[in-house]
C-alpha cells in the first residue's frame, strides 16, 4: 500500500539553493496563527461544537471542490449525499468513500489531492494513500477519530492555531452562532461574520420581493420604497459591524458600478417590488447599488470585497435537483477598468475605503488589477480564488501582479473555504508557495535574503490584518 | 558544419534530478503506439502507397506551419509550391528547399524546428543542420532514400508504429482510400475517416445550396426541406461510421449552441437555399445546428470534436491567390461558459456522449475550459491545438488546466498534421513534455513516482483511447 | 545599513548549467551600443545640456512608474513633485526623496527595485539601499554629484553607450532641439523625433479643431477640409523624417482601421471642426485615419508603431489637478485579428512597410499577435511595453510569441522611459532576460550554442536597426 507521508520540502523548487532559501523562508512563518478573513464554514459547528458524524459528511458531501470531479467522473450527486437534508446513512456514506477512495487517482496534479493528502495525515494520523482497497478501514479509523474530544470542532480550531475566522452571512441573519461564541465564557477564539447582500440587490431575482420585505423585518425598517431599503441595508451593515463583521463581500455577474440618479433608482426599486422592471433595469440597479454600497462601506469602514465574474448554476437540471454550490459554477470572463471606474473616481482615494478584488479571470491580473491597485489607495489584490487557489495558479498570479504592484497591495491569503478540516493545509500551502516564489526572487538576486523573509512575515501577517481590519 | 543530433534528453528540465524522474518516466512510455485520433493526413497516400517525389513536396509545399515563417521572411508563396496543381519541378523544388535551409534560423525557437532536426535526423539520418552551403547535399540526400521501398508511405506508416491514424474528411466523400485500405489483405494498419460537416453548417458561404445538394446526392436523401437535409447529414454519418469514424470535428467562429425552433430552422433552411437569408439567420442557424450536431452524436455516438475561434483566410489577397490553408488563418478569442450551456443542458450528462474542446485561445484554459470539463461527464479538454502545439505552450497548457480538472480530463495529445513524417516526433515531443511535467509534480512532492508514471501511460494510451472511442 | 550591490549574475535562471552560458551569452553583447527606438527623454536636455538640479526632480517627480505606488501607499502626489511647473524647493524635494526611501520596500520584487538598484550602484556609486536612515545621505550624495561635468546629459549620454536615442513628439513641433542638436559640431550623438499624431487623428476631443488648426500653421498648409488635412500631416511626417525621424507612433484605445469612403471622412471631418459629429462618427474617423496613416507609412516608409488599449487618466480627479502620464493610465483589452484587418488587406504584404505592435494585454501574445507576425513580412512584435517591462513578463512574452513567430518577428528592445538614467540598466536588463531565456533553451537542447549567441546579437543588434530602419 503507498505510503501517504507529506514531504517537509513539498511545493518547494527543486534547484537545491532555491530550495533551502524556500525552506528556512517557509519556516520563518509556518507556526503563525491562521488568519482566514473569508471563508464559508458553519458557525454552527462552532457554537454548538458537536461532534462531526462520519467522513463522508465532514469531507467529501459538502464540499464541491470534491465532489465535482468525482461527478465528472461519473458518480451521480446523489450518491454523495449532495444536497440532502441529512446526512446519508451508514451504508451509502461508505458507499461515497469508496467511490471518493477509488477514483483518488482523479485528483492527481490537483490541489484537492494536496489538502487531503495534508489533512488525512496531519490531522487524522493516515498513512496509507486511498484507494479502494483500503477504502473502508480509511473510513473506520477516522469515524473512530470523530468520536473523540480532539477532533470536535473547538478543539480542532484549537489545535488548528486560528487567530481569526471570518464566515459568511446573510445580511438578515441575526447572527446568533457568533453572539453565542462571544457571550461563552469557556470560548476564546474569533469567529466575526461577513455581510453578503447579493442576492438583495440582484432584483431580476423571483424571490427578489419577498428577500428585501425580510431584510426590512430584520432591520424593523420600511422597505417599501428605496430610501428604507437604502436604510435596511445600512441598519444590517451596523448589527454586523456591532457583531464582529469587518467586511462585506459581493458577487456578482459583473463589477460594472454606473450610478444612477436617485430617483431613476428609487422608480426602478418600486416597480421591481412588484414584478414590473425589465431585466436590463434589474441590472442597472445592481450595478448603481455596487457604487452604493461602496458609498456604505466609505462611511461605515466595511472592507468592500468582489467575487465577480462566475455564471453560477451551469447546468439547469443539477440546480433543480440539487440546489447551489455544487461545482457547476463556471468562469467567464471580467472587465475592471471600466467597469469599476465610476466607483473609484468617487471613494478610490478616500482614506480608509478598502476594495479588494478576486476573480477567477487570470487575464485581468497584470493588464487591469494591479495597475488599479499600483495607483489607488483603495484597491487591494485579493489572493487567487477558487479555482486559482492551487500552486501552479498561484504563482502564476504573483508573477503577473508583483511586477506591477509589489507585495504591500495583495491582500494575504483567503482560504474562502467550507472545508473546515482544510484549512491548516490551505494556509500552510500559501505560505510554502510565497516562500518558493520569493525564494526565487533571492536567488536570480533580485530580492535580498532578509528582504523575502520580512516580506513573507507581511504577507502572512500584516497584510491581511490590515487589508480587512482585522 | 554544425551537426544535427537531437539529444536524448531534449525537452526535459535541467535540473538533475528532475530530469532524470522525466527520463525514466519517458522511457516507460518511448515505443508504445502511435494513437492520432486527429489529423490531416491524405488517406490516399497510404492507400496507393507512391512514393513521395521530393523533399520540397513532401516536407514545405502542403505544410502550412513551414510555409508561415518562410512568407513572413519575404519569400513568396508561389516559390514554395503553394497552392500549385502539381508539384514543383526539379528546379523549382530545390530553389525552394534552398530558401528554406538558408532560412533554417528563423525557424530557431519554433517546434518546427524541433520537428524537423527530429524527422531529418531520425527518418532521414540527416547529420548537418540545415544551411545554404548544405541545402543541395540535403535535398539530394532526401530525394534518393524517397526512391527506396522504405520510404513509402506504408512503410513509414509501420516503421513510425501507429496503431490508428485519423483522417479528416469531408461527409460527402465516398471514402475510397478508407475502403480500399480496409478491403486489403496486405494491409493491416487502421485508418479511419472523420466526418467534418462545417461547410454544410454554414448557410451563410456562397455555395451552400451546392453543397447541400451534393450532400444529398451522396445520402441518396432530398434535401430540399429542412428535414432531408438532417436525414442526410444522419444518413451520411452513418456512413461514415460504418467505415471506421468515431468522430465528428466542428470548426466554426464561435461555439454558440442556442437552439432553435424546429419551424425556424426550418424556414431559415428555406430561404437560405434560395439565396434569401440574412447574415444574422444564417449564423443563427449554424449555431442551432451545432446542437443538432449534438443531439446525432449523443444519439450515433461519434465523438464530437470543436476547433472553434479562427478567422480563416486572413489575408483576401493570398486567399483568392492560393486558396485555403495557407497559413494566415488567425485565432480570434473564444467564450465557452455561455457559449456552450444550450447544449450541455442537454447533453453534459448524456451517457456516452463526448465533447472534445480544442482551442488556440489560452484564456480559456483555467478560466472555463477545465472548470467545465471538472464537472461535466462529457466534456473533455482536447490538448493545445495548432499554435499552441509547441513546448512551452504545451506546459502552460498543462499548468492552466490540470490543478482544476486532473488528467483524466484531458484528451491526450492529438497531432492535427497534413505532414505526415512529422508524426513520430510530434506524439515523442508530447510524451516527453508530459513526462517532464509530471516529473516537476514529483519532485515538487506533488505526485509520486509510480503515480507519474501510471498518468503518464494513461495520456500516452487510455485517454485517447477511451475519450475517442477507439 | 543593508549594501546595495547588484550581482553579476542577477536575473539569471538559478541551475548552474543554465546560469552559466546565460552568463556566457550575455557577456557577449553587455557592451555593445544602446540602440534605443522609442521613448520620451526630453530632447533638451540634451541640447542644453543643462545640469540636473536634484535627485528627487531627475529620478521622482516625472517618473510615473516611480510615483504610482508611492501614491497608492498614501503619498499625495503633489508631495513629490508631481505636475509641478518647477521642481520643488529644497525641502520639498527632500522630503519627496525621504518619502521614496522610507517606501522603498513597496518596490521589492517590481522592476522599479531592479532599475534603481542598478543605477543608484553604477551611476551614482550608491553602496546602501535606501532607507529612512540613509534618505538625506543618499540625497546629499546624489546632489553633488549632479554639480559634477560628469553627470551633465551629454557626459551620461556617452557613458552610457548610446548609438540613438528616439524621442516622441508633436507633429507641430519645430523639433528645435533635434535641429539644434545635428548642427552642433561638437555633438556627434543621434538623436532623432518620433512623429506621434495621437491628437489630430481623434475628433473627439474639446481641442481638436485648435490642434489641426495648429497643424495647419506648422505645415503652411490649409486644414480646412480633409484633403488639406491629410497634406498637413504629410508635409508634417516629411518634416520629420527630414530631421531624422524613422517611425510614426500611435496609441488609442483600439486598433480597428476600418476604412471609410473618401466623402464619408471629407464630410466627418467638416462636422467635427465645428463640434458636429458624433461620438461615433469621431471613432470611425480615428479608425479610418489609421489605415490612411498606414497608407502613408507605405509611401514615405516611416515605421508604423501601434501602442493600443489603455484608458488614460483614469481617475478623473487627478487628472484635474496633475494632468496627463500620472500613473493612472490603466489598460484595457485589445483585440487585433478583427481590428488589422483591413490594414493587412491594403499594406500586410506591401515591401518595405513595417507595423510594430506593442500591447499591455498580454492575452494577445500567442493568440493574435505571433499569429499575424508570423505570416506578414510587415508585422513586427513589439517588445513587452509599460507594465509589462519586467522580468517575468519579459519571460512570459518570449514563451509566448517564439513558438509561433521566433526571434525573427520581434522588434528588439525598446525601452519608452522618460527616467534618462534607467536607459542602462533598462536594456542591459533585456539583454539578461533574453540570454536567460536562450540558455533555456539550449539546457532544454532545443537549440545550440551557437544559435543562441547568434540570436542573441541579432536581438541587441540587428532587430532594433532593421525593424525600426535606423
Amino acid at each position: 500500500m503507498p505510503a501517504l507521508q507529506p514531504h517537509p520540502d513539498r511545493l518547494f523548487p527543486p534547484d537545491p539553493v532555491t530550495r533551502r532559501i524556500a525552506r528556512e523562508l517557509h519556516h520563518s512563518v509556518r507556526d503563525l496563527p491562521i488568519v482566514s478573513p473569508h471563508g464559508h464554514v458553519d458557525p454552527r459547528w462552532l457554537a454548538e461544537d458537536t461532534p462531526f458524524s462520519d467522513p463522508t459528511s465532514l469531507l467529501i458531501s459538502p464540499d464541491h471542490y470534491v465532489t465535482r470531479l468525482l461527478h465528472a467522473s461519473g458518480i451521480p450527486l446523489e450518491h454523495l449525499g449532495v444536497g440532502a437534508r441529512a446526512p446519508l446513512d451508514e451504508g451509502a456514506a461508505r458507499k461515497a468513500w469508496r467511490a471518493f477512495c477509488e477514483l483518488w487517482p482523479v485528483y492527481r496534479g490537483t490541489p484537492v489531492q494536496y489538502w487531503f493528502e495534508v489533512e488525512l495525515s496531519e490531522i487524522f494520523g493516515v498513512r496509507e494513500r486511498p484507494s479502494a482497497d483500503n477504502a473502508d478501514a480509511l473510513y473506520d479509523h477516522i469515524s473512530a477519530a470523530l468520536t473523540t474530544p480532539e477532533f470536535r470542532p473547538r478543539a480542532l480550531f484549537r489545535r488548528f492555531g486560528i487567530e481569526v475566522l471570518a464566515t459568511t452571512d446573510d445580511p438578515a441573519d441575526d447572527l446568533r452562532p457568533h453572539r453565542a461564541l462571544r457571550d461563552d465564557p469557556s470560548w476564546a477564539g474569533r469567529v466575526i461574520p461577513t455581510f453578503r447582500p447579493d442576492r438583495y440587490l440582484e432584483p431580476a431575482a423571483d424571490d427578489w420581493p419577498a428577500a428585501v420585505a425580510a431584510l426590512g423585518a430584520a432591520a424593523d425598517t420600511d422597505t417599501a420604497d428605496y430610501r428604507g431599503y437604502l436604510e435596511a441595508l445600512r441598519r444590517r451593515r451596523r448589527y454586523f459591524i456591532d457583531n464582529g463583521a469587518t467586511s462585506a463581500d459581493h458577487s456578482h455577474a459583473d463589477v460594472r458600478t454606473d450610478p444612477l440618479e436617485e430617483a431613476v433608482a428609487a422608480d426602478i426599486y418600486r416597480r421591481a417590488l412588484r414584478g414590473d422592471a425589465s431585466a436590463a433595469e434589474a441590472t442597472a440597479f445592481r450595478r448603481h447599488m455596487l457604487t452604493e454600497m461602496a458609498a456604505m462601506s466609505a462611511e461605515d469602514g466595511l472592507v468592500m470585497t468582489l467575487h465577480p465574474g462566475i455564471l453560477r448554476n451551469h447546468h439547469g437540471p443539477t440546480f433543480e435537483r440539487f440546489g447551489p454550490d455544487r461545482g457547476h459554477d463556471i468562469p467567464t470572463g471580467i472587465e475592471l477598468t471600466e467597469a469599476l471606474r465610476p466607483l473609484l473616481q468617487r471613494f478610490g482615494t478616500t482614506p480608509g475605503f478598502h476594495l479588494v478584488v478576486f476573480t477567477t479571470d487570470e487575464t485581468v491580473f497584470s493588464r487591469q488589477l494591479a495597475p488599479l491597485a499600483g495607483f489607488y489607495p483603495s484597491v487591494y489584490i485579493g489572493a487567487p480564488w477558487w479555482f486559482l487557489d492551487a500552486p501552479d495558479a498561484i504563482a502564476r498570479w504573483r508573477s503577473a501582479v508583483t511586477e506591477t504592484a509589489g507585495f504591500s497591495r495583495t491582500s494575504g491569503f483567503i482560504d474562502d473555504t467550507r472545508a473546515f478540516c482544510s484549512i491548516p493545509a490551505r494556509h500552510d500551502m500559501s505560505r510554502r508557495l510565497d516562500a518558493a516564489h520569493l525564494a526565487d526572487l533571492v536567488v536570480r538576486h533580485r530580492l535580498g535574503e532578509d528582504e523575502a523573509a520580512d516580506t513573507l512575515h507581511s504577507l502572512v501577517s500584516e497584510n491581511p490584518r490590515n487589508v480587512f481590519k482585522l
